[in-house]
């Protein structure tokens, strides 16, 4: 068995949490962001350092390789990405790229013997947080690949034309072009070079913490749907319409709401989740009773028929009365439950045992790169706890050590991987 | 008895519809706009038409009087307002300028003997629609007569510093500066100079039309209080995080804005009104629990007691179990129920018995500028019957005859006034 260095790990960790700095413990560093190039930068520099090669390919995913023992021998990857939402935390994607560097280098300092050429990368744009949509490269590298309905989502074309939310205006594919790590196509991730990929990751969720395990072995990411709930009453003035007469969306929507969460609780699925974290109100003024409200339901369990239950009564509500509204819900997408290599689940299970990190099967409920990546080439994940759970915001946290163990479980996997 | 002339109105009705119109049968015309100067330039060349003198002030609140036949004497003023809510209808507001104009139309036309100079008036900026708050100029106007807590708000610093909601950049001081209608404080309307003034308006509401009443003699503008409430829950990855570990402020919000409904009603007060018409969520992201609600309620009635019954019930929010959430409520501003002037009330009902027109008190729910003119001189207003109730919405209709009714009604209680 092999380990990870604890020291070199904390201070990648360092490193990158100066890269978009948000002043308050967090980051924000939106995918090709001046702050994304210095953490890109870094990555170069340090790769660099043990003789790695870079490469880039077209949507600026960024490749570093340290040459295997046998010549003509596919190349064994893991990486994650470099972008982060906005006011994010230290870890999410960007421990996946520093548990990759990380393999590297102590392949490079303790001159671990590798058969197969070993690649740390990094996804361009995950989080989608400028750009949407999220997985955007992994999406439109792995397009031949998907189903159809999901690959539809992430022609290049259309992917290049996504406009920043900021500013409305710069697109995706401006901001690729100005980027000096925009590379060639031919050196796009693909089946016929590559045998396998890990995604190290922090959970983003309270289980193994309030299990107490040092690893999440992942077998799967969720099945889940996204469907838009709206609701069309009639906008009239506050103060001057009586309340037998209103057709209030607000109203109708906070009722739905928690009829939602009374019907879904009721199915007694502790492992579901479910979430209403969007909401529009239109005209949205405190004078003007609401005449729409649009809000979201994602909801995500690895059964499809868990899912299908949930989606019956979703597809209740437009029969039920709701303050004299009217109610639509309509799908914005969904997919099925992907389930990771066998194989290579079984190789990060032994690692972990090996290493002695107690350690659980565990699914995830966030999308990843590595989902898409698992159409194309045998992958897999590997999840290390987040303090109370919470990620996506500035009190993300994962220790050093646990970081570290994670990327020994990897590196160790990998190891296992390249005797085949 | 004199009577206003249908055909006259109908011109002015539809010739004010054209300067805004947005297409599908109503107007966005914000205050100060090119369309709003459209509308007063009309104003103004149908005002100079019969001989009327122009004046403005420096709210740009604008003033055509035509002398009265007794030197001296202080003027009879009329007027609403020329600007319109986003996607406003072709009445609130313009009528009571069109009925102005009406009156003093007919006057001429007639040669109506009238001891006082009678005035038509425009007030800039009743909706702040892109310049908030609302009844910004009346506001101002009125200042020195205002109770301190309402007076707070209408400071005409601020009020010139009141950024556009659209650039976010130009300020309603900076409209004001490039209006040909800024004029001199001088001009204001003010306690020596003018006796009393009339508002004709739309109802705004539907209960004219039910009780099929031609013309409402208005008695008070409601009593109301408007609160933000906020809760304060945990943003957290929507697929990583268990059901029951979740502080969803959504959620929280749902079930409390239902239990409002449910208490409120209660109380069982039919001409209650309360309003839940903005709603705030952050991050307000379909994959992130939503971590902070804030939504506003506006609560209306003429009884103190009953506005405090139903405080009674937002001050208990904070108090209660949401869904783990904290909750915070704060006043955002209240005011007392405004009576109109039981004189110019009673000289309202007479014109309207006398010329035939059915009839009913009725109180204002919505705020007017005559709610603060009240507090300087004798004020009152007339409604006459929106369409279904319908308002600060395109469908917003009154038949001209209704319309032209109100005028006339508005026509007589003046020459009774002018008695005096």
């Amino acid at each position: 068995m092999y380990n990870c260095d604890v020291k070199r790990m904390d201070e990648k960790i360092k490193t990158f949490s100066t890269f978009g700095d948000a002043g308050h413990g967090g980051i924000t560093r939106y995918s090709l962001s001046p702050e994304a190039h210095m953490a890109r930068d870094y990555f170069v520099k340090r790769m660099e350092a043990i003789g790695a090669t870079i490469e880039t390919d077209d949507m600026a995913n960024m490749y570093a390789t340290l040459p295997g023992s046998e010549p003509g021998l596919k190349r064994i990857v893991m990486g994650s990405h470099a972008d982060s939402v906005r006011n994010g935390g230290n870890y999410d994607g960007i421990l996946g790229v520093i548990g990759a560097m990380e393999v590297l280098e102590a392949i490079a300092a303790e001159n671990i013997p590798h058969r197969h050429p070993v690649t740390a990368m990094i996804w361009t744009n995950e989080e989608g947080s400028l750009y949407p949509p999220a997985m955007m490269s992994s999406g439109v590298v792995c397009y031949d690949y998907l189903p159809e309905d999901i690959a539809k989502k992430f022609k290049k074309e259309n992917m290049l034309a996504s406009k920043s939310v900021l500013d409305k205006t710069t697109t995706f594919g401006d901001a690729l072009n100005a980027s000096p790590y925009k590379g060639d196509e031919k050196n796009r991730l693909n089946p016929n070079d590559y045998m396998a990929m890990f995604e190290l990751h922090i959970e983003q969720g309270p289980i193994l913490e309030d299990a107490g395990k040092d690893v999440g072995v992942v077998t799967c990411v969720l099945g889940m749907f996204n469907y838009r709930i709206r609701f069309f009453g009639q906008s009239d003035h506050a103060g001057t319409t009586p309340m037998h007469k209103r057709q209030d969306a607000l109203y109708a929507a906070a009722q739905a709401l928690c009829y939602l969460h009374e019907e879904i609780d009721k199915l007694g699925r502790p492992e579901l989740v479910y979430t209403t974290g969007e909401i529009v109100c239109h005209p949205n003024v405190h004078t003007v009773i609401p005449d729409m409200i649009d809000f979201s339901i994602d909801v995500r369990h690895e059964d499809p028929k868990v899912l299908e239950q949930v989606l019956a009564i979703v597809k209740s509500l437009p029969n039920k009365e709701w303050a004299r509204c009217k109610c639509e819900v309509e799908m914005a997408w969904q997919r099925d439950t992907v389930y990771f290599d066998k194989e290579l689940v079984q190789y990060v299970k032994e690692s972990a045992d090996e290493l002695g990190a107690s350690n659980q099967y565990i699914n995830s409920g966030a999308g990843h790169d590595a989902q898409f990546a698992s159409y194309m080439i045998p992958t897999t994940m590997i999840f290390v706890p987040s303090k109370e759970g919470h990620s996506h915001c500035e009190p993300e946290y994962t220790p050093v050590e646990s970081c570290t163990e994670g990327a020994s479980v990897m590196l160790n996997a990998v190891l296992k991987a390249d005797k085949k």
